[in-house]
């Protein structure tokens, strides 16, 4: 047996998400299953480091696969891509320790949140950017970011059913604006389900002045999601990175 | 009478080109004409401020238009986004001296071109970028370019029948590189046809090492075509400016 690891760059738009699904849903992680057991010739699972919703983008998504034996590491990569839809592509498949799980053994990731503010968005990024128009204040925004930053109980910013252990540590978010493209980028050692959206859409209400920068300690103190901000459109979001 | 200045962001990978032609080929002028008329209830043409090569992109043509009568900047705008494939959009709507003409009163030009040299190109710019696959050494690049800075008769990178007049002024390249991409950022005065295209392709063979950066001095001054390089693919490459 051998485990290979690959990073998969993707466009999710027309995707109901990364986690395969029963019925004619198309998935990231069910189209990849297909496309690796006919090269294969035997079924074959995957194991992702994490969901994206539906609509999510990915850079550097990664998953492993358990084969029955030793494949030549760009022959496979190749032979997927060929098969592959246009909107999903393997950047790099890699022979790795057979108990290497892309889940159990992420440290961190890396997600980037792009806006665009333009009075509609451009045609080149319309798909993977939500276009909000309006004026934000990127000074309120930065100022609001640093309450989240270290380790803290995030229900507040989550739509987790389980409430078991909401407690992740966020090391950066970084803001960033290009005329009228907003980029926010996140890294922690994880994140709970929606809550990268959901930061962004509170960021969001702060920078229109629909709430203040220090409501951001009060939100995440209150461990209330109703407290939080609508959560933001999925188009926007990408996972950047996983760290191992 | 009144003359419109329009700012128009085109995707143009489905398109045969800026300039109008006849029968059933789209057209980016075409296109625009149609719309136009269709909303103004007559027959409109617009001026480009130059033609763009078919796949070719922009993020800010310039074309006018009069009009029989005045119109609201900003409804004018949305209407015709809200007819205009998503391909196309209008930025800017501009009530302008009717003596305004987009490719008189030009006074320089800004291109892009964009070079993806990973294995193979990302599904986020696969359609605005040229997917080279091998190494570039952009200091051989860099080098390259200072021999075009300046007025000089650019007839070598040029595809124009007629050899009236074949000077140009280049007043910057500037190349950059971030990761797997490079992109050639090229200022001047007015460039000729297939000009960017053939320049660049010149410099994927310098940065290729088949050609050595002090080839692009002999290659300027022997004023022939057969001299330069290939003529690179017209999708890396977009309108970015157009000043006036």
């Amino acid at each position: 047996m051998r485990n290979y690891k690959l990073t998969i760059e993707y466009d999710g738009t027309n995707f109901s998400g990364w986690q395969r699904l029963p019925g004619n849903k198309q998935t990231i992680q069910g189209t990849l299953e297909t496309t690796i057991s006919e090269i294969l010739g035997y079924e074959a699972t995957i194991n992702g480091s994490g969901r994206t919703d539906a609509g999510v983008h990915a850079m550097a998504q990664v998953a492993n696969v358990h084969t029955s034996g030793k494949l030549d590491e760009e022959i496979f990569r190749d032979e997927l891509n060929n098969k592959l839809p246009n909107e999903i592509q393997v950047t790099q498949v890699e022979l790795v320790k057979n108990s290497f799980h892309s889940r159990y053994d992420a440290k961190g990731k890396t997600y980037i949140y792009t806006i665009d503010t333009s009075d509609k968005a451009s045609v080149f990024n319309r798909r993977s950017s939500y276009n909000y128009v309006g004026r934000l204040e990127i000074e309120k925004m930065k100022e609001a970011v640093k309450y989240l930053i270290g380790s803290h109980d995030f229900t507040s910013f989550s739509d987790n059913k389980d409430h078991t252990n909401n407690t992740r540590t966020i090391y950066g978010i970084n803001i960033e604006q290009n005329r009228n493209l907003i980029t926010i980028i996140y890294q922690g050692n994880g994140f709970l389900n929606h809550m990268v959206r959901i930061i962004t859409g509170t960021l969001i209400e702060i920078g229109a002045g629909k709430k203040d920068p220090g409501d951001m300690e009060k939100i995440l103190k209150s461990r209330m999601r109703n407290q939080a901000g609508v959560i933001a459109p999925a188009k926007g979001l990408a996972l950047k990175e996983v760290k191992y």
